[in-house]
């Protein structure tokens, strides 16, 4: 069995490539929670859903996030209201939003609705939130902290990054089905996807639960960089870390992941690294990471399996 | 300036025809809230909703409710999840729904997010609601007492009408703008909508403040039959009036509004009723009362005006 902990975009397709080499029962995928928030009434998970929607195979492969086919008539009559419509909610997507704001009004949980959701779209795989306690991302910018989806949608990552702070981490636990997989018997291997280090995992490392459990682990650990040739495969990291003052690459992500993880799997772009990365006391993989088709996400599914399983 | 009160699409239609033939600040329109309900989270307003939407020409002329042209992806999409897809929402519609929503969490109060949608929607004519506090109506049925749209619309009516209890008239109050209409020195007669007389007048009669402002009025009250040759214009009202042991006529909606209003007008169709309505006491006006069009709208309404400038 394999946990695979997932952020967005990146984290969704290792995911969608673990799947096609795993059986249902053979994976785990623990999603970031601290992306979701409250809008206009509605409790939205971005990344619970980019993970749900690609696993379903029902994702819009040119933005990553959302839904294939999309239509967009809510927010434009929202506009024309003079209405908050900064953050796009797709007509159907609304529909998921909309019945997991029902379900966590009737009381269930976040697992549950989650489980619920996936049931619906036909995900067969476990596709679990981090923890079923509100844990917000607070991104610390030289315009004062913002919440994050201002930071990353409403202002587009503009702000200086400065610094996070997880909302509610201290008093999360994992979610009962992040819990039952770290203590599987039959666990194989834990493996950080391709996610934001900072956006993605951090907020999952926040909750103590989490992160004692990761250093309590007897199974190998292995993190893919999301960093290709010195740039981000999608999103902020690259220009977060320069502004951390530091340069982004493959080995800046070794460093960051440096005494968490027990191996790094790095692009073919970046193979002059290893040395310095394996300096670091961590093992090395290196191949093809850009996951452009369901192809490329199986086989770099397939490497990181391999990987661990020579440990 | 004329008061109409209004239901849903019966009262819209003739509210949209008095727009048609007095200025913006000569026509106040009330209507009905006693069939509002939170659905999904949502703050729903059906009949704000059907008038709003009929008076700025963006309404579905076909069904009566709901824009034109309208899509139901959210919904396909929600019931593909299981969700609470029994009430029709469109995915414009929606904006609606959830900008008014925010703006009542935000503390605005049902009279200015009503006002803000209005402005939006490009209706220039006041429309408000009938009290900004909560008034719902419940229907007692042979299965029992239901929420209204659990009556109305999940139920489609199927159940053997009773009678009706409006939880929290009592405690409320006329809104400010149906109370300036109300005590208005140019008031010059207030009408009462061909809509449902137990399902849209019924819940404002229930409002205190109303009841007590109609019957110290100085201006003439005249009503529109919602009845037609025995029948509903639309809607369940003539089922309704059989299942409380009255035949559907015109004559019964003038017996049910004599000691309220000073006259009613019905249809051609109804002319030979006419003694027999005079003979409650009522002033009587026979014309052509289907609004099958936009001119059939202007055309009730000047008779209706023409008949309140006779007495």
């Amino acid at each position: 069995m394999i946990l695979a902990l997932a952020g967005g975009v990146g984290g969704a397709r290792l995911a969608a490539g673990l799947a096609q080499v795993l059986p249902p029962q053979g994976l785990t995928v623990a999603v970031n929670t601290g992306d979701d928030f409250e809008h206009l009434g509605l409790h939205i998970c971005p990344d619970l859903d980019t993970v749900m929607y690609t696993l379903a195979g029902r994702h819009d492969p040119a933005q990553g996030w959302g839904l294939a086919g999309e239509t967009w008539h809510m927010l434009q009559a929202l506009q024309a209201l003079g209405g908050e419509a900064w953050f796009r909610l797709g007509d159907r997507d609304l529909a998921t939003h909309l019945q997991r704001s029902q379900r966590l009004r009737e009381g269930a949980s976040l697992s549950q609705a989650t489980a619920e959701l996936c049931q619906a779209f036909g995900v067969q795989h476990a596709v679990v939130p981090m923890s079923d306690q509100p844990v917000r991302t607070r991104v610390q910018t030289d315009e004062g902290e913002l919440a994050f989806q201002d930071y990353f949608v409403r202002r587009r990552c503009a702000p200086r990054f400065v610094g996070l702070r997880f909302e509610g981490a201290e008093q999360a636990q994992p979610s009962p089905g992040l819990l039952q997989a770290l203590q599987a018997p039959g666990l194989q291997a834990i493996v950080v996807c391709p996610s934001n280090p900072l956006l993605s995992i951090q907020p999952m490392l926040a909750v103590p639960g989490i992160a004692q459990a990761l250093r309590q682990r007897r199974v190998p650990l292995v993190a893919v960089s999301p960093i290709v040739g010195g740039a981000a495969v999608k999103g902020p990291l690259a220009k977060m870390m320069m502004e951390a003052g530091q340069a982004p690459s493959a080995l800046a992500v070794a460093q960051h992941y440096a005494g968490l993880v027990d191996g790094l799997v790095i692009d073919e772009a970046d193979a002059a690294l290893r040395p310095a990365i394996q300096h670091l006391g961590l093992q090395v993989c290196v191949t093809q990471t850009l996951m452009v088709d369901a192809d490329r996400q199986r086989a770099l599914a397939q490497a990181v399996l391999d990987m661990v399983a020579r440990r």
